[in-house]
């Protein structure tokens, strides 16, 4: 069992935010249909890192999904889209805004054949508005959301997140949103149209920085890695790396100096309160502790925290999480066979549920290798119906 | 009409990663009933910024929710929680991992008054595992999920990322997982068990980190705002700020040199394809570009490159993002009339269901606030009912 058994997705989306969004909703349980154009399909076939030549990228985020090819320029697939659509519980589409209506397969297109559907869109700037038209990648609404601006150390500039999170996330928030939309139409039948957009989901992620500007008008700068309000609360050099450690009450901090072996601080005027230690943080506090940290490891470091009750960890790079054992103990490394990369680890689910299996049941797909399955089971098409299907160019 | 009406949620969460999974589902239309612990509630009512005394944080990320008072330290406390879960569809906490077994109020103990309960946890590391125990930061997620060691410059070392995003990532994870668990129920009758971790989220996130490391064997490292796989694809300068510019294709390259005036470098060896730019963008593609977009302002160059349909924009601050025209046309920035504050800006609602109002319905609650109303409409409780509670401490 699990959560979305008995949904059946099409996928027609390609690059990282669209195939994000229905890796969860594969993941947990949803048969997810990725319908890709010949002959080449999605673009991340051909975004590394590689391995035998296929795309270790393209694995990652199409696991347990099925593929299908389908050329949605040629009537003949258009009419197998309108087909698979009347069968399907979701559609997931990241066309630039207007094109699955140019192709007459938009949602009033689709929902007279299935008014129940569920049809999902992500876009760079949504369905309406002065940009919404505009193409975008992940670094355009990390620039224009304003999270760049907050992130990083003034002297380098505004300062991009590493990985493309105007995509990861916008996929995670229509995920969210195909979730309700399908608990929804268990109670009042209906389907629905949803869109996200990555300006707008980006923008919803800047904590308390928007409300910083229209509240108190000041407007929010990057400040590093030191907490605005909180102090200590940074990274820290220790012998052999750096490690982070949040000193959140007064109470942390009295034990911070008992472990530091410097008890009075805890009473120290310039660091009683928080508000104390925030003031005399950069002038004199962050220099005492970093005299401290210089002369112990991390791991050293990490021991001493964790006694003292104090939050804190390692700063890790990808290789070391990717092997630390818990990352491990919650399975989120997981080792698959894909049929073009061979044995492969690969990132695992994390939303748990107890009693489910959190594990990956299927590699991603070979171009067009669930074609005959998927149009057998829901369309129940014969061999000589997929045989015509071929030799019109629709699906290969 | 909206997604998730007739939900009734009982959230336990306080601070930054349970409130935001919880103010999604009460900005979808799941009554939330924020459960705080008197007499100073949700530590949030104590984070800037500020107005009248009264913290936007709690408003922004509160909003939408019921408030009521509960000590669950007391037995008539704990018993009140009791009936209310009995009546209720979702439980929501983020206490460190065994808090509510030891309230005997884990799992085990609500599913016996409602086995049709949807029990959600947010913790640092997971309900299993060496860690599971450990109290844990939003910047300690971000240190061990190795997401600091691939943002930023080298030179300044392991960067954060500026908002909290292990917490409102997470809270996020909780969402979608309770929006499954939800549609699951309809169909099975079933309640769940769920838990999500920071430190899974965020490792979750790292797009092709984690398979470039076990496919590859290659640690990746931080790359300032330059896509390791794609040039030119960076921030640049102008004459008056920065802007974004992504090239994903050589036929968008060739637009560029139009536009440059350079029409002959669409053709030049050293940047025809991908591949060429790559390899020559930090020896002389960059200062190529730098030297051209170095006598334009950002709204120049921004009008110059959709004209020739490359994927653009400036880089704005939060002032800047706050007031732009697609945030407003996307109705992201909303007045809301808050009790406490007064007329205030928040952040909008940014999954858009067609048909559906994407309005902000109502303030966060004062402390307490709809305590009778609670009461009275889940439990019945009368006037003498609510006036015993009260003397018994456990609401006030």
């Amino acid at each position: 069992m699990k959560l979305l058994d008995g949904v059946t997705v099409l996928d027609l989306t390609q690059a990282y935010s669209g195939p994000f969004c229905t890796m969860h909703l594969a993941d947990h349980g949803a048969r997810v249909i990725k319908l890709e154009r010949p002959p080449h399909g999605d673009q991340t076939r051909t975004w590394g890192p590689f391995r035998n030549g296929a795309s270790a990228y393209y694995s990652l985020i199409n696991r347990n999904k099925l593929g299908m090819t389908l050329d949605l320029g040629t009537e003949a697939g258009k009419g197998v889209f309108r087909r698979l659509a009347a069968k399907a519980d979701v559609v997931v589409e990241n066309f630039r805004v207007g094109t699955m209506e140019k192709l007459g397969l938009g949602y009033e297109d689709l929902a007279k054949v299935n008014p129940r559907i569920i049809y999902a869109s992500i876009s760079g700037f949504g369905l309406q508005g002065p940009l919404s038209g505009r193409p975008a990648y992940d670094i355009v609404a990390q620039g224009m959301s304003g999270i760049m601006s907050i992130t990083g150390f003034a002297d380098k500039g505004p300062t991009k997140v590493g990985p493309s999170l105007g995509d990861s996330y916008t996929g995670s928030y229509l995920t969210m949103g195909i979730a309700m939309a399908l608990f929804n139409r268990e109670r009042s039948g209906r389907g629905h149209r949803l869109d996200v957009a990555m300006l707008d989901t980006l923008f919803h992620n800047l904590e308390n920085a928007v409300v910083t500007y229209t509240v108190e008008g000041v407007v929010p700068r990057q400040m590093g890695n030191v907490d605005p309000a909180i102090a200590p609360f940074d990274t820290f050099e220790a012998k052999d790396g750096v490690f982070v450690m949040g000193v959140g009450t007064d109470k942390m901090w009295r034990e911070v100096c008992q472990a530091m072996g410097r008890p009075e601080l805890g009473d120290d005027p310039r660091y009683r309160t928080n508000e104390d230690r925030c003031a005399n943080y950069e002038n004199s506090l962050r220099g005492i502790l970093l005299k401290w940290t210089a002369t112990k490891t991390v791991a050293e470091m990490e021991e001493i925290l964790v006694k003292a009750g104090i939050p804190c960890g390692p700063v890790l790079n990808v290789a070391q999480a990717t092997e630390h054992p818990q990352i491990a103990a919650r399975n989120m490394v997981q080792e698959v066979d894909d049929p073009a990369l061979g044995r492969v680890r690969l990132c695992g689910i994390p939303i748990k549920v107890r009693g489910v299996s959190d594990a990956i049941e299927r590699p991603a797909p070979l171009l067009g290798q669930h074609n005959e399955e998927v149009l057998r089971d829901l369309l129940g098409y014969g061999a000589e119906e997929v045989r015509a299907l071929k030799e019109s160019g629709a699906i290969f």
